[in-house]
């Protein structure tokens, strides 16, 4: 590889760190930022720079934000006793887009041993924190329904069972629109169990 | 999505620009770069903002280098009557590991009316410049065996017919280690085609 310049090398280093793109991927990428007149690097590379300045997490909810809270947290009209617990930032956009009335704690992540991901490196105590502080009715446990996502579902129980009245989880059963001939088994268990009248 | 601070929306944006990385995967992408201790925003950032910077085309041949010639054009000992063309830098990386002795050309992409690549938009002036003002005795077609690197091989031979004695292109055929029995039709009949005595 000495045969290419520095800046080229050091280019498909820092993209082969992405999660999902190989070596291979990130020559392309590298390349591909060369020559193209839609996408620059310089574009791409300014927007990077950028990303973190100023970048604030909600105090209470642990949202990405500019402000000390953000404007969910700040809508009043909001229910604020029930609190939408999230694995990250992009699950509130899609809640929010579901109609979600409450408001939100941001996790940033799972439990995930392997991945060297414990209690501490989630926003845990800040939520924690939050049912102590306020009067919270309701936590509605949001994970994704994983291996780690329901982990760490077990794991908010059982340290909020005793502070918080209420500890929900989503419905699992058919998505929407689904076929049943295409559904795998535990969905199908999931949606008996949690069956309701008509 | 206007809930995102506008950093992040705009890293998403660029990231989206990128071949094969759809809004989800960017939206990926940029929240892992936010929380990764491996992968930094500045880092990825910082590589891609000098990407450009003192980047020459080999004025030869059109390789990317940080002088006016790349060190495989400076090369005295190398045959400079051989030019092999190919689509890429990279494609030039394989071929010297492979142990080519020639010099190279590089076109900087293939012929593609679709994606906006015409004849001016490779560097297709250059070669044949090369091979009127130096005296060349062959040109390997070194593209890629599909629909496109098929067309810009067709078109470089129209093209140098007269002025190069010698146009090949790389021999088609099974890669070593492959197996005959999952090898598809058009690679087995290149095979046959391209018999030789043992």
């Amino acid at each position: 590889m000495s045969l290419l310049p520095p800046q080229i090398i050091r280019t498909i280093e820092e993209f082969s760190k992405l999660p999902g793109v190989g070596p291979k991927s990130a020559e392309r990428l590298t390349f591909h930022l060369l020559r193209s007149s839609k996408a620059s690097p310089e574009g791409l590379g300014k927007a990077l720079s950028e990303l973190k300045m100023e970048l604030k997490y909600c105090k209470q909810c642990q949202m990405v934000t500019l402000q000390e809270t953000c404007s969910i947290c700040d809508e009043t009209s909001r229910d604020h006793s029930t609190i939408l617990v999230v694995e990250n930032p992009l699950d509130v956009i899609a809640f929010e887009k579901a109609g979600h009335k409450g408001v939100y704690h941001v996790l940033h992540g799972v439990l995930s041993p392997v991945d060297g991901m414990g209690p501490e490196q989630l926003k845990l105590q800040e939520l924690m924190d939050r049912c102590e502080q306020e009067e919270v009715k309701e936590i509605i446990v949001a994970t994704n329904p994983d291996v780690e996502g329901e982990a760490t579902a077990s794991y908010i129980q059982q340290q909020l069972e005793k502070s918080v009245p209420k500890i929900t989880r989503l419905a699992h059963g058919l998505p929407m629109g689904a076929d049943i001939e295409f559904a795998d088994q535990g969905t199908l268990k999931e949606a008996l169990v949690g069956r309701r009248d008509l």
